[in-house]
């Protein structure tokens, strides 16, 4: 039995890890599938032999399990590498395929893996419309009804929205959809909702439904895109044609073992939803309690419209940043946005959409929880973001 | 301690591997570190706290590790999803990001993933040339310098070829280029060749080198663009802005972590070069002393331009096909060809730009060694394959 050896000689602190959505440590029986894949099941599907025709054929249950897990029978199961890309995939894979120039609409909130290619979209000629929301950062469906009309050839909008949790009305959109441009393509970037908040892509109607890896205790460098079979996308990786040449490169088969077993072990948690809405809550509640000025971001967290598992607040008085900092001197670790951009700017696109400035805006932190969090954090997390505030808030007076 | 479970129940047998041009099994310390990765080291490499601070230290660590190995001091480290998604980047990356449209130019003996991106550059309005081989399968200089003039602005030839084991005159190349068209850029993919045959990419003026992990013991879905500095590049894939906006998605952490600790591990291993070509040798030898009418595809292989690891034979009389099917049966694997394509087409286009036909194209399989290989292994392939051999010319006669 080999030994586990420690990270570059170093341990970690025993921490409360409250950014989720920014990314989440693998499943433990994932890491394990991965490391025996890694030394047993190292063959090249493409290769001729039977041992790598067994590793195609596991590739091709891995497909049936995220079909079944997002409801998409009959889909086309196309592994990418990672959530990015397949929105890439989606959006670009389905503009560069139309004769004509369509018009492409995306929600205010969306992540910048969408954001970005719709730019791109624009300048390729296409014209792009901003979906609004509403101050809870959900789609506000009666602005949306009048710009969705005859000319709009794509839609996309995510399932849950990175920075508040908010569910989107995915349903009553593609209904929107078919009543006002049937023909349009609905795009539905699943990566924080998948798995976490119900949707049945098929029976919706979603056409295209990305899925990544690493923000459901998979392995990172993994994620999927699910299209509705029929529908012509144009590759965005060229070479050796594989996943039915819409995305050449030698399949990352470890990966995607992974991905199948974090959705597999996710997908059989009894009582996920409630148990993450409880944590959640808990946690809140708390927060509420020792600071009664607490501003939630987003809809009302023991609402259908809020996901179990993200929650935005502003603390009055301190910026999200420096609590994030205070927070992480005692091993609290939080964010202040979407991850991806966490360096960059301090928050993504949904609050100033929502209409949220100035204080409130720049005092926001996003706490983000899963399954490996336990009740007893979320006291003890609350206690830490009481403390912190009440000192960094003396801090300000002094 | 964790117990590593076999795979979906299924235990292997004992096999001798012989496509390490298709894939390789990850070191045993590649996998440890990875999983260790997966499950302490898991942060975000974007958010703001000090763990992921730290990650992204680690991450910078492994360019340097990667530019040492390469020879490319100064040279910007673009981690990618493989060796196919750097092969895009390198040559649609640099097309998009011109305003004339150039000529380009590539080895008649590219992977997929070069030829792919260049015809859609041809459907893009560049002009495109195939750089021609010799009978072994090595660029043809004499004949390459009356095509690179100065409307060139793209140059890829590879630097191991995948199917014959050509190692390019990439450093002639190089000075042809400064000759004929000191503008044009040269791009190496050395997902072959990196680590096994020398080559100093900086020394030598490569403007672009491919690396993948999967091809040195590292994982699947994990690859790296290494660019000269001030070589602009359009991103291929639309975001966050990771990989200073050249790449976006999350880092794939364990990937880099496992991809820099397979380079450490092959760049430390004494002999290797030696190791390999006394194997290769051993096994050549073995299988000439016993069908002496076999034919040697590619460079004479004790020659500086054969790489150390690859052999390209055709046995007299016996489709390479069947002789691989023979093989497994007793568990030694080759291949036919380049593994991406191997279900699909018998063979990539490397024999018949080398002018090889009939019998002896239709005869030819692949062998392709690791340092995993044993001496006693290349032993019992050549007996494994001159037994098949026989038997099977036999079944061909009555």
């Amino acid at each position: 039995m080999p030994r586990i050896m420690p990270f570059k000689g170093e341990t970690m602190q025993k921490t409360i890890y409250l950014d989720n959505s920014a990314t989440t440590p693998v499943f433990e029986v994932v890491a394990l599938h991965m490391l025996d894949a890694m030394q047993n099941c190292y063959f090249n599907p493409s290769a001729a032999y039977g041992p790598a025709v067994k590793v195609e054929r596991e590739l091709q249950a891995c497909r049936e399990t995220l079909r079944k897990a997002a409801g998409a029978q009959g889909y086309e199961v196309i592994f990418t590498s990672g959530g990015t890309e397949a929105n890439n995939l989606a959006i670009l894979g389905v503009l560069e395929r139309q004769r004509l120039l369509g018009t492409c609409c995306f929600s205010a909130v969306e992540h910048p893996a969408v954001r970005e290619p719709m730019r791109a979209a624009e300048g390729l000629g296409h014209q792009v419309r901003m979906l609004p929301v509403d101050a809870q950062g959900v789609l506000d469906l009666e602005r949306c009804a009048a710009m969705l009309d005859a000319g709009v050839s794509l839609i996309s909008c995510m399932h849950v929205c990175n920075e508040t949790g908010a569910v989107q009305p995915i349903e009553a959109l593609a209904a929107l959809r078919n009543q006002r441009c049937p023909s349009a393509l609905l795009h539905v970037d699943g990566v924080q909702g998948f798995l976490r908040a119900p949707l049945s892509v098929g029976r919706i109607g979603v056409d295209l439904y990305t899925i990544s890896g690493h923000k459901i205790h998979g392995p990172k460098g993994i994620g999927a895109l699910l299209a509705r079979k029929g529908i012509k996308l144009h590759p965005q990786l060229l070479g050796g044609g594989q996943e039915g040449g819409l995305r050449s490169g030698t399949e990352n088969v470890p990966g995607i073992l992974g991905l199948q077993t974090a959705a597999e072990t996710l997908r059989a948690m009894p009582d996920l939803d409630q148990t993450l809405r409880s944590n959640k809550m808990r946690l809140l509640h708390r927060v509420m309690a020792g600071e009664p000025q607490t501003k939630i971001n987003g809809p009302d967290p023991e609402s259908p419209q809020a996901a179990p598992h993200i929650l935005n607040l502003s603390l009055p008085g301190v910026r999200g940043e420096v609590l994030l900092h205070a927070l992480e001197a005692v091993g609290v670790y939080v964010s202040t946005g979407s991850a991806c951009s966490a360096r960059k700017q301090r928050h993504g696109p949904a609050l100033e959409a929502m209409g949220i400035t100035g204080d409130r805006l720049e005092g926001a932190i996003r706490i983000s929880l899963s399954p490996l969090n336990t009740s007893e954090e979320m006291g003890l997390a609350a206690d830490a973001i009481l403390a912190a505030h009440a000192q960094l808030k003396g801090f300000k007076r002094r």
